[in-house]
C-alpha cells in the first residue's frame, strides 16, 4: 500500500496516519517531497482497508499494490488450469465449442440440436431451463423439466451438460443434472450465489457481468475458489457501453489480459456480445486468434421461433460452416477444433 | 409494435411477416415506401416477440411501441404511490431521509448513530448486516447478530430499520426484523431475489444496478410488483462510466426522468453516487431540487475506523449539517423536510 | 511519482529504474517489500514521462503525485475567478442565465428572442452561427450573417453574446462579433483551436467532450490558460453512457468537483445534457443547488419550427417559469438571480 | 420515418403532425391501435427533422427509416473500396500493415525505424509531426521538420507516409509531404477539418473517435466524401469504457459491423486499443480474423526512451515477430501479408 498525503500536509497527520498503518502490523518509509509526502506500507497489506485510509484526515490517495485476488493470479499457479470435460477437457490443446439453444423449449428441438452440433463437433450442450429475463412477462423457463432434457440428451449423444444456476435455492437441483454451472452476467455479483457453487465438486462457468471490470470479474472467481472449488472457466460476453450497433460490446482484449492474470480457462461468448446472427462467426475466430480456450454459442433448429435470443442464434447449417471456418485458425494457433469436416451445405 | 423491412425485400417476405403477426392475433397496416416497407402492427404487442422478429427473412428493425412495464408506469396509476414508513410516508410531502452506517459493526455503535441521526431529523435506519464486498476477502457483515442489533435499535428510537438482503433464503429471516427490504445495486436484476420479495407485504428499497438503465431499473420493480407488492421505492446511485473523479456517476437525470414514468417514490444515495464524503451535501441538495422523495445516506460515528465505505461516511456534525442544509432547499421545492433546527458545530 | 515494480524485480533492474529517474533530476527513496519494490520519486515530477516510465523493465506501475494541471488548479489560485460578462460577472454572487436558441436562423427571430429573454431576466445571449451537425447534410449555420444579426441584438438588448467557433481560421471573425468564444463538447481536445482561443483577450466556454473525464477538462482549460488566457469558463453539458432515457448522462457531480478542484467558473447546460424539454427545469435547479455558477439554457419562438434542437429548446413562457423558479433555489444557496419577478402565463 | 404518439393523442394533433409531414412533400399512412398512433411517413425522409419532429404535440417517438449515411453505405456502393497505396492498395486482398514511431523525434530513428519495418514487411510508415496530447505540457512534436524527415525516410525505404493532420490550416502543408492524411480520434468530429481534407485528392485514414458509435464514424467519413474525396480508410482504435485494465476498449465487433455497412477499407490500431505492448499481437490476430483490411502499429528502436507511448510502442524484433505471426492468419483469411519470412530473434 502507498499512501500519498495531500499538499500541506502536517506532520502531526503524518505520524497519526503511520500509527494507523503500524498499528495493523505494517512497516513505514517516508519519502518527504516539497510539497507532498509518500509513505510506502510494507507487510500483509490485507490487514489495511484502503477505503478507511481515504478517510484519514491528511490522506489524499492511496494505490495498493498488491493484486486483490490471490487463488485466481497466475503467481499463485503458474501452470494453466484444465477441467475435465466429457470426452475432452477446457484449458487444453483442443479448442472446446459447446453449442444449443438459449432456451430448453421441449425434448424434441433439444434432440435435434444436440444430434447436430455434436455431429458438427460441439463438445458440450448449453440450453437455459432457469432463465434470466429482463421482463417479469416473458418466458422464463422450464425448469426442472428442462433439466430432465438435457439429461437426456447428454445419455444419447454424450456430451456434457451447461446449464444456468440463479438461485442459491436451485444450486443442489441443477447439480443434480449439470455437468457445469453457468453463473450468468447478471448474477456475477451474486455473492451468495458464488459462495454455495464454491462449495460443489463441480465445474462453474462464470460470465462477466455487463459493468464488470476484468479484475471484478477475477474477484467474482476468487469467491467460488475460496470456497474450494478451483474448478472455474471465466467467459466474456461484451460489456454495455454507448455502442449500439451491436447488443454489447465485446471486450475482446480482455482475453489476452486475463490469460496473462489468471491461470483459469477463458471462453468466449459470441452470440451475445454481438447479438446478431451474422457476427457470430468473425467474433469466434477473433476470439481463437486472441488466445481464448473455447466457445460457448447460441444455435437453434428455427431461429425465428426460439423463445429467446431467436436473432442470435445460428441455424444448423451456419453452426457447421463455423466449425469449419475455426479449423484453419486453429491451426494458426496451434490447436485442434472438432470439427468433423463434413461440407457445409451452400 | 412497428417493423421495417430491409431495402430490396420481397413481396413473400413482407407476406411471411405479416403472417407472423397476423398469427400472434394482431392487425397489420402497411405503408410501402420506395426501399422499405414499414408494417404496423396493432393489438397485444405483448403477444410478440421483438427479438424473434428480427430473425425472420426481410426484418431490420423492431420498435415496440408499448412500455414493457405496466404496474410500474404512471399509466397504471397517475397518482403517486404513498408508502407508510414509521411516524412518515414516502413519496408525501416530507423528504424522508434514512441514515446509518455501511455495516452493522457492534451494538454501540449503532445505538449511538441511531440516537444521533434521529435527533438530527432522519426518519429510517440503515445499516447492512449482510454485505455484498467485491472480494471474498473483506468483511461481510454481522449476519443474524447485526439485524438484532437493528432491532433494538428501532426500540430505543422509534426508526424503522433499511437493510440489504442478498439472498432468496435469507428473505423471510431479513424480513422478521427489516421495514424495509433493501435489494443492493448488485442484485437488481437477481430475479429470483426480486420474485421473492414480491410475495412478501413489506416494502422494497430497490437500487439502481450499475449498468441498469431506467428501463431495466423499472422492469425490475415489475418483477416485484407483478409477484403483488406494489410498496416498491426506487433509488438513483449512480452508474458505472469513465469518469474516476467520483466513484460512480451519479444519473441525477434519471430522478425527473422516473417521476414522469413512473408512480414510484424515488429516493437518492449521494453516498455511493459520489463516493466521497464532501459530494454528500451537493448531491443531496441537487437530488432534492431535482425532486427526489428522500435520502439514503452513510452516517458514522468515526469513519476512518469504518470497516466499509469509510471515506463516503459522514460524521455526525456532518450529517446535523446536510440536514439544516437541506431545509432551504424544502422550502423551494415546497415539502417539508424533519431537521430540528439545532445548531451545527462550527 | 510513485514507480512499483513487478513481483520478483531483479536488483539491476531497480537500479537501472532508479537511474533513469536520477538523471532528469529527481531523488528517490526505496521501500523495499517482500515481493515488490516502491520508488519514491522527489522533486520536479513534469520531468519524467508517466508512459515511458511504464516501459522500463521491471516497472508495474507508475502513479503521479502531482496534479498535471497547475494554472487551472485551486492551488495556483485559492480565489475564485470571476470574469465581466455584460452588466454582470461570471463567478461572482449572481447566477448567470444565458438564453437563446441553439441556431441563429434569421434576424426576427433572433431580435424577437432576444428581447423577450431579456425581458425575463437572461444575462447573455447565446446562438450557433457555425454549427456543428453529426450530419453533413444537415444546417450548418448562417455563418458570418449569423453573427451579424447577433451584434445587432446585443445593440438592441444590451444581452453580450456567447457563439461557437469550430475552426482555428475563424477565430479572428467570430471574436469580432462575440462577447464569449464557446468551444464545443466535440472540440474540447482540439488543441489547434484551444490554443487560438488562448491567445485573445477574450473568455472563452469550454464545453466538456462527451467522453471527457473531469481532468481532461481541466488540461483542455490548462491550454487556453497556457497560453495566456486566464478566462475560462467551464461547462458540464453530459457525458455518453450506455443511458438513452436522455440524450447525455448529465455528470452533476462533476459541478462540486470542479468547484473543489479549479477556481474557474462552473457553468451547466441543461438542454443538452437532458436533450428533452421537460428536464432543463429539474436539472437547472439542480445544477444550482449543487453550486453552478450559471446556465446555457436553449430557447426557441417555436420550438417545432427550429432547425436544430427543437425538443431540447423552451418556449418563452417556459424560459420565463424557469427564470421564476430558479428564484428560491438562489436563495437556498445564497446568491442572486435576475428574474423580474413578472407572472408566468399559466 | 415512423412517427409514435403519445398515449391519449388527440384527433387534432393527429393532423397537424400529418400536416407537417405532408408540407414537406412525403406521404402518410396511419395505424390507429387502442392506445397510440403510428404515423408511417414515406418519400424523402431527409426533408424531415427527427428532432424537430419530437417537439410536435402528441408526438413520443420518432424512428428514422433509412440510414443517414449514403455515399459511405454499401448501398452506394456494392463493391470493396481500394486505395492505391504505395506498391500496393489498402482494401484488397493484400492485408496492409503500416508501422513507426507514436511521434517523429529526429532523423536518425525514423531513418533506422523505416528501413527495419520495410525489411520485416511494413508497407507504410508511420509517425507524427504534429501531436494532440492532453497536456499542454507534454512534447507536442516536430512541425514542419518532421514531415521532412518522413519525407525524407520516404524516398530511402520507398514507404509511403501516414501522419496526422490537427488543424485546418496545416493541411495544405502536410498534404505537401503526406501520402494518407491521418485524422485523429480526438478530431473526428472536427467537422470544419473533416470538411477541408475531403477537399484534396489525398486518402484519408481516419480514426475513430472515442465515444463515437459507428453510426457517428460513417458520418464523419461521409462528410470527408460529400466534399468529394473517396478514399477514406476507416480505423478502429478503441473506444472509452469504464474498464481500466487497456488504454482504451478495442471494439473488434466494430470490424465486421462496418465491413458489412460500408464499402470503406477498415483498419484497426492494436496499439492505442490495448496500450500495451504484450497486447498488439494478440489484438492484431483478431482484427485479422474478424475481418480487418490492415494495421497500424506504433514501433520504436527503443520503446522506453519514447517521447510518447512508449509503453505500447514495439521494439524492432517484436515487430518482426509480429509480421512472422500474422501469417498463419493471413491463409486462414485467404489474404496475404508482406512479411519476409525472416527468422525472429529469440
Amino acid at each position: 500500500m502507498i499512501i500519498v498525503t495531500r499538499a500541506g500536509v502536517t506532520r502531526d497527520e503524518v505520524d497519526h496516519i503511520r500509527e494507523r498503518v503500524e498499528a495493523a502490523g505494517l512497516r513505514t518509509h517516508l519519502s518527504v517531497g516539497e510539497h507532498r509526502t509518500i509513505i510506502g506500507c510494507v507487510g500483509d497489506e490485507t490487514l489495511l482497508s484502503e477505503r478507511a485510509l481515504l478517510s484519514v484526515p491528511g490522506v489524499e490517495a492511496v494505490h495498493p499494490v498488491l493484486k486483490p485476488y490471490k487463488l485466481a493470479s497466475r503467481e499463485f499457479s503458474p501452470t494453466p488450469t484444465r477441467i475435465p470435460f466429457g470426452a475432452t477437457e477446457i484449458g487444453g490443446e483442443e479448442f472446446v465449442v459447446v453449442a444449443g439453444p438459449c432456451s430448453v423449449e421441449g425434448p424434441e428441438m433439444m434432440a435435434e440440436t444436440g444430434a447436430r452440433v455434436a455431429a458438427d463437433g460441439a463438445r458440450g450442450l448449453r440450453g437455459g431451463a432457469f432463465k434470466p429475463r429482463t421482463s417479469p412477462y416473458s418466458f422464463r423457463g422450464m425448469g426442472e423439466e428442462g433439466l430432465r432434457i438435457l439429461a437426456h440428451v447428454r445419455e444419447a449423444t454424450g456430451l456434457p451438460v451447461v446449464t444456468e444456476v440463479m438461485d442459491t435455492r436451485q444450486v443442489e437441483l441443477v447439480a443434480g443434472y449439470a455437468d457445469v454451472l453457468q453463473v450468468g452476467a447478471r448474477n456475477m455479483q451474486n455473492f451468495a450465489l458464488l459462495t454455495e457453487v464454491g462449495r460443489l465438486h463441480r465445474p462453474v462457468l462464470l460470465k462477466r457481468g455487463m459493468s464488470a471490470t476484468v479484475k471484478d470479474l477475477l474477484l467474482a472467481a476468487e469467491y467460488v475458489m475460496s470456497q474450494g472449488n478451483m474448478q472455474v472457466v471465466l467467459c466474456e460476453r461484451g460489456i454495455r457501453t454507448f455502442e449500439t450497433a451491436t447488443r454489447n460490446t465485446f471486450d475482446l482484449a480482455a482475453i489476452p489480459v486475463l490469460k496473462r492474470e489468471t491461470h483459469l480457462p477463458v471462453f468466449a461468448d459470441p452470440s451475445h456480445a454481438g447479438g446478431k446472427r451474422h457476427l457470430v462467426a468473425p467474433l469466434s475466430y477473433a476470439a481463437m486468434a486472441a488466445g481464448a480456450d473455447g466457445l460457448i454459442v447460441e444455435v437453434h433448429p428455427c431461429p425465428e421461433e426460439a423463445t429467446s435470443d431467436g436473432e442470435q442464434s445460428l441455424t444448423f447449417d451456419e453452426f457447421r460452416g463455423l466449425m469449419r471456418g475455426l479449423e484453419p485458425f486453429a491451426a494458426a494457433v496451434g490447436r485442434t477444433v472438432a470439427s468433423t469436416g463434413a461440407p457445409v451445405p451452400a
